[in-house]
């Protein structure tokens, strides 16, 4: 049995064991709410030891607070109101494999992304609790996974935000996603989702939120992780000498989620129903159009709303098909500043983050040749 | 001295001597009027013997006519109205060099088409004074130039056109290019302009134009040669079995000429004049965009209008550049048919016809990285 499938995982795409990183290959992205076992995974480093009593795991605010709190689980679901979102989770370097040239990291397709139903409180609402000082600038957060040696000395990954994002009423403390409690694999008992951000703030395992006065300074906050230069470089640089930004939300996308990329339609198909999913970080979703003729001309998919902010769009369109033979499927969503996905990265970086160039699929319809 | 500087060309790139084969760099396409010196070279055969007496050229119209014709270039230019045109000629393989994978043939970038002023006679004019039979359907075109190994038994390069095409008033029978006599690598003293159509149809050194009631059957015309296929098929297909259709009108394309790939500007430059070309085969330019961020946001360049149909548009752009570092310039028109250029070609075929993907300039301010 492998890694994957002891976690209940179906057939996600495997990138990585130390740490175990896998991918949700789009077409099995076709859910509305994407089901556990179908949610990507990333870790930064290995797997912390599993508890008996998930109610007693215990988390500490500190800090530029007024009151540092030590709370357990059972004390968030009983101390604040809970809520529940449907919200996309994804990875900073979702679509790292269409940057050319290769950038560092795992090659991640456009399935380091899922979209579930993540029931807690919201972090603004305990953040309020411990009394925030005027000096609490910015968040630094720490989970209880060791690094990919196993050491604890050095956290595999702590990231931070903004007050202004950790306040935000959709910025959660969950231990429930799809109704069911939080998987281990996934963070459980209790992670951060900072919905429309990079992943990596999403802390699993959380023990810790250190409210800061400056910038967060952990592993995944400095040098060129998680960062973007701010001016565009040339493809293929090294990132030296660089200036850069710390990536927050990330661009918009749409995946095609059916018909799967290699799908054949029998000899005389006329129509095909394209389906898919459409984000756009903090920002929504203005619009989604299809083309089969390389972005020569355009057809507008029709969408279904988000049930709250930072669910994705789905989508469907019903086009057209000229003849037999050979297409590719292209969907590109439109962000409501009029930002559409480009047809080719045009902010590559030395990590490979943000990287969202149009999604193409490949259908046969007939015998091709 | 090369064989290029021998024919008056300026840096032009050789991309085959036996035939020769050259085109511009899209860079050096930068005049409103495309100089002799710049203009690309095509040939599919050997040159021909070239002549004392230009006048004394002599072609003959036969085949489906009342009055077959036998004239001298003199009595073309003392029988029929001269008219002046400025018009694109484009090989029909212009763009191959971005098929993915690689197509047969010269692997032309976006330089195989000039625009020029083209001088002659409407072959309309000259094909009414030889009596066109209801069963003239289509043209077969002959030239003087032997085949790639020097034999006259078979035409290098035998094309022809539907009857309504030879009777457009711009398809003209040619004796001079911008105002000077019709260079001899460019088919002087005579030749056949047949403008938004593939440039093989623009038989050099014209000897004879048969009219047939069939389709023409020369070189050129069967197997997959300027033959594309009715549907689309897989990128890398070798072509058998594939249904095709002669490639008749280009498909619309712009290019940037200023500034050119690879070019850079001083630190602080915060914007910066594109200019360019854009035609579109029998259709018109209907627009032109650019873009600097890889087709996420576009802005309208401003167009000069054509001077005659067929002529190319000329456009620019003022674009904002938000800070110092490496841009990649990307020019997109649309015909008026509301068919963009796209930004993959989805029409591949194995001879690697009709490639119009966006053209790119890549472009450092300041120092780079």
């Amino acid at each position: 049995m492998s890694e994957l499938e002891l976690f209940g995982k179906d057939r996600l795409t495997l990138l990585g064991e130390t740490p175990l990183v896998a991918e949700t290959p789009e077409s099995l992205l076709d859910d509305e709410t994407t089901p556990i076992a179908r949610f990507f995974i990333r870790n930064n480093g290995l797997l912390p030891q599993r508890i008996d009593d998930p109610e007693a795991w215990r988390f500490t605010i500190d800090g530029e607070v007024e009151r540092p709190l030590d709370l357990s689980l059972a004390d968030l679901k009983s101390g604040f109101p809970t809520k529940t979102f449907r919200m996309v989770l994804e990875c900073g370097g979702n679509g790292r494999a269409f940057f050319e040239p290769k950038a560092e990291g795992n090659a991640w397709t456009n399935g380091g992304a899922g979209c579930a139903e993540w029931t807690g409180v919201s972090l603004g609402d305990v953040l309020r609790e411990a009394g925030l000082k005027e000096t609490a600038r910015f968040t630094g957060h720490f989970g209880a996974d060791p690094d990919k040696n196993g050491s604890f000395e050095k956290q595999a990954m702590s990231r931070g935000m903004p007050i202004a994002k950790a306040l935000e009423d959709h910025t959660l403390l969950v231990w429930a996603m799809n109704g069911e409690p939080l998987p281990f694999i996934h963070g459980g008992p209790l992670r951060l989702i900072v919905p429309g951000w990079p992943g990596s703030l999403s802390q699993k395992w959380l023990t810790r939120i250190w409210l800061r006065d400056r910038e967060h300074d952990g592993p995944g906050m400095t040098g060129l992780s998680y960062r973007v230069p701010v001016r565009p470089i040339p493809p293929g640089s090294d990132g030296t000498n660089v200036e850069t930004r710390i990536l927050e939300s990330m661009p918009v996308r749409s995946i095609v989620t059916a018909p799967a990329d290699g799908s054949r339609c029998p000899a005389g198909t006329r129509s095909i129903i394209v389906r898919g999913a459409a984000w756009a970080g903090d920002d929504t979703v203005a619009r989604v159009d299809c083309s089969i003729d390389g972005g020569a001309t355009w057809m507008p998919a029709q969408m279904t709303p988000p049930r709250n902010r930072y669910d994705w769009v789905r989508w469907s369109a019903s086009i057209a098909l000229p003849g037999d033979g050979f297409y590719e499927i292209i969907a590109r969503a439109t962000d409501s500043q009029g930002r559409a996905q480009p047809f080719r990265a045009a902010n590559w970086n030395p990590n490979g983050y943000g990287c969202n160039v149009v999604h193409r699929v490949a259908v046969t319809v007939g015998e091709g040749s």
